[in-house]
């Protein structure tokens, strides 16, 4: 038994996510429909973690275990040929058997896109969030400031999901803004992070930026873990699972 | 009477091209579509020229005459709210009557992005050309050195759309690379192009970037106004037109 480490871009705008479903056109589907045209198994594939439709991947991490001849280099060249233009395999290693992309997950780093400008968008509009009003980045920033470090983020997952446990420890969260300050990316790294995490931040913190709410409410919503507290879920389009980091292992 | 003057913006790639055609969706077609249900009139636009489909704009410039009581401001904000998504009036003002956007431009500038690497691209691949082996910047950028000034561009034009006059001044043909060289973007100014110019000159350039001939021989190529000893027509989806200059007139 062989296992295989990917790393995989993905442009999200035509996708149903990353995960299988039983209709609907996904990452993972078609990763493991190309497998099974080169090994002629039913291979499954894991993910560092699913995303949701319409998010985009520079650096998604998936492995995948089987039985079979076939070298790295052998993946790397089929899977690139038989997928379609919107999913590219930027690498593939022979790894460890015991190595899992989520499991084995230390860390993961997202950015999330904003145009901040008074005109719509044309070109680029599949990969940034539109904003048409002017957002106070300084204001923006010093509510991110309280979001470092370890805490409940249980207001800023989805109600849909409830997992057990929702401490995380968020080691950057950082607002990169060019000199014109249109176009604004914010970079989040954790060690892990809830359904919708990223863009229930990226919707709350946006609300201050519109200063429908300060700073310091921006804390207490995150305090409150309550997540009728928080802003709107920001449109998926705008986010991109930039890498995942596996610590020395890998 | 009055006349006014557009920038636009566009996503080329659900596009037949800027011209009105019988058949397919064309930009001039949805604009013109647009005012008509603002204007209850056939209003005709002028582009500053047409772009081929697949091409992008940042900054196209049109002009259309109409007899109206509507405000270039209404005109902006009515064609924004009418238009679809991959098109965007950037800026809508009145101009004088006599202005029109294709005879009285002075410079226009292109823009033409190169993915330069071995791995295929997912996102932003409807943006750029992707090129999988290293090209030789500094021999393409010998190579476009001569281009710069005036010269009979005859060899660079589409071969199905003859014109008598194929003379043109290039005062700006630049290659920006970033520090990684995998982005690459050619930028070209002229008083005017021929039909598929740009195209045919940045694959003639890909052919020195790749070594299949020399910057002398590019320069040969120009010089002997023969079509058929260019390089192949780059694909349209690289291409941006980026900004009309009319000098001090608009």
């Amino acid at each position: 038994m062989k296992n295989f480490k990917l790393i995989i871009e993905y442009d999200g705008t035509d996708f149903h996510g990353w995960q299988v479903q039983a209709d609907g056109r996904t990452v993972q589907g078609a990763i493991e429909k190309a497998l099974l045209r080169m090994t002629r198994q039913h291979v499954r594939i894991a993910g560092s973690g699913r995303t949701d439709a319409g998010v985009h991947a520079l650096g998604q991490v998936a492995n995948f275990r089987c039985e079979t001849g076939l070298t790295a280099d052998a993946f790397f060249s089929g899977l690139n040929s038989l997928l379609p233009d919107d999913i590219v395999i930027k690498s593939c290693e022979a790894v460890d058997i015991s190595f899992h992309s989520r499991f084995d997950a230390v860390r993961k780093t997202y950015h999330y896109h904003i145009l901040n400008r008074r005109l719509p968008v044309a070109v680029d509009r599949q990969y940034k969030w539109h904003i048409r009003k002017t957002l106070d980045l300084a204001a923006m920033r010093q509510a991110l400031a309280h979001i470092h470090g370890t805490h409940d983020f249980k207001a800023f997952e989805n109600t849909g999901s409830p997992r057990s446990d929702t401490i995380r420890t968020i080691s950057d969260a950082t607002i990169i803004s060019d000199t014109d300050g249109q176009n604004l990316t914010i970079r989040i790294t954790a060690n892990g992070f809830l359904r919708y995490m990223v863009r229930n931040i990226v919707g709350t913190l946006v609300d201050v930026g519109l200063s429908k709410s300060s700073p310091e409410e921006f804390a207490a919503i995150k305090d409150g873990k309550d997540r009728s507290a928080a802003g709107a879920t920001a449109p998926p389009h705008g986010l991109f699972l930039i890498g995942v980091d596996y610590g020395d292992n890998s």
